[in-house]
């Protein structure tokens, strides 16, 4: 099985891809997707490589084609997947509201909340649930995915009903490790990892030329 | 310069460390390190030798020693780094509660927004400021990391104008790309690959097993 940061990255070629094709354009080379996305040509061709022969003339690869074949490979043409939501506060409401998610095939079939305040409001579009008898309500709704949106205290439990409930894939954005046995996929969303990386950078570049007026 | 993938994968190390050490685990070993993050131990290895040699007997890495080496080469060890938000909207709020920044040293110390009715109001203990001179604002703060979370339609002008006030490094949440001068360093949240990479995995998986009742 490919290694999870390809399959990662293939989801951003993917993106990347639509919004050539939607400027129609017709041909993209590798160095060019590398250096949209901060990656190195070398990395793009590898990753690419993986899943099939892509490769074309001189003129790099054909941008539509390429987008459908990633996107086919990626499980996300033409089909959607039933996803559960838990925790109908900040982080759960902007991720209702985030447009890309319905686009790929994505659906909230389920917003639940362990607060008795929040159950029964519409946040989004969606009635939000008790998370009672969670198990349950994600075996009826046949959740494929299972997003954990809930403060840390949380996040394990809701992760075991989950599992119980059928889901083998779980994305957790609580800053806390979970347990999951082998046969579920887990994503870690670890939001300072995204500054801690730019710290990284920033701490081996001079600013001043720039930031002083 | 080491490749973007590889340092986002160093904070991973060193937050699982931080955890091992918590639990008072004195060594670790790559395949450990590995089957925690979904990784194979041949890129554990290889990130780490990218950094260093931190190798040791044959009882694997010392945790603490490495999570120190590791957070110090992150540039996230002793020091604090300023960050500007635009938008304070689900999203915003969301990091804005989200306890992981503080303790990695990344301090919100501006908070903005476009619409009239959040300005003067406090969000997670944060007053919101007009994004009204915007450029102006964020160098008089001496902002180094800007994090976009406003709406698709604003998210160029914003990070504009965090590149004018002299932002080196910014984060965009916003589900469009974005324009930036080579000298500045920018990170792509796409919340959406994350259920993707689920889905490449869920697509070659029966899941019948233990989904039907």
């Amino acid at each position: 099985m490919a290694p999870e940061a390809c399959v990662a990255r293939l989801s951003l070629y993917a993106r990347e891809l639509a919004r050539l094709a939607h400027q129609r354009v017709g041909y993209v080379s590798s160095r060019r997707l590398a250096q949209q996305l901060g990656l190195t040509d070398t990395q793009v061709r590898r990753d690419l490589s993986t899943f099939g022969q892509f490769g074309t003339s001189g003129r790099g690869y054909e941008v539509q084609r390429l987008h459908d074949r990633l996107t086919a490979i990626l499980g996300v043409s033409g089909r959607t997947w039933n996803v559960a939501l838990a925790g109908a506060g900040n982080l759960g409401s902007a991720l209702l509201a985030y447009r890309g998610f319905k686009e790929r095939g994505f659906l909230f079939r389920l917003v639940v909340d362990a607060d008795a305040n929040k159950v029964g409001r519409v946040v989004q579009g969606h009635a939000v649930a008790s998370a009672h008898d969670l198990t349950q309500i994600v075996r009826r709704h046949d959740i494929h995915i299972g997003v954990i949106a809930v403060p840390v205290e949380a996040a394990q439990a809701v992760c075991n009903q989950f599992v119980a409930g059928g889901v083998r894939a779980i994305v957790n954005f609580a800053p806390i490790h979970l347990d999951v046995p082998p046969t579920v996929w887990l994503r870690v969303v670890d939001l300072a990892s995204e500054l801690e990386t730019l710290a990284f950078y920033l701490a081996r570049t001079t600013k001043f030329e720039t930031a002083t007026p």
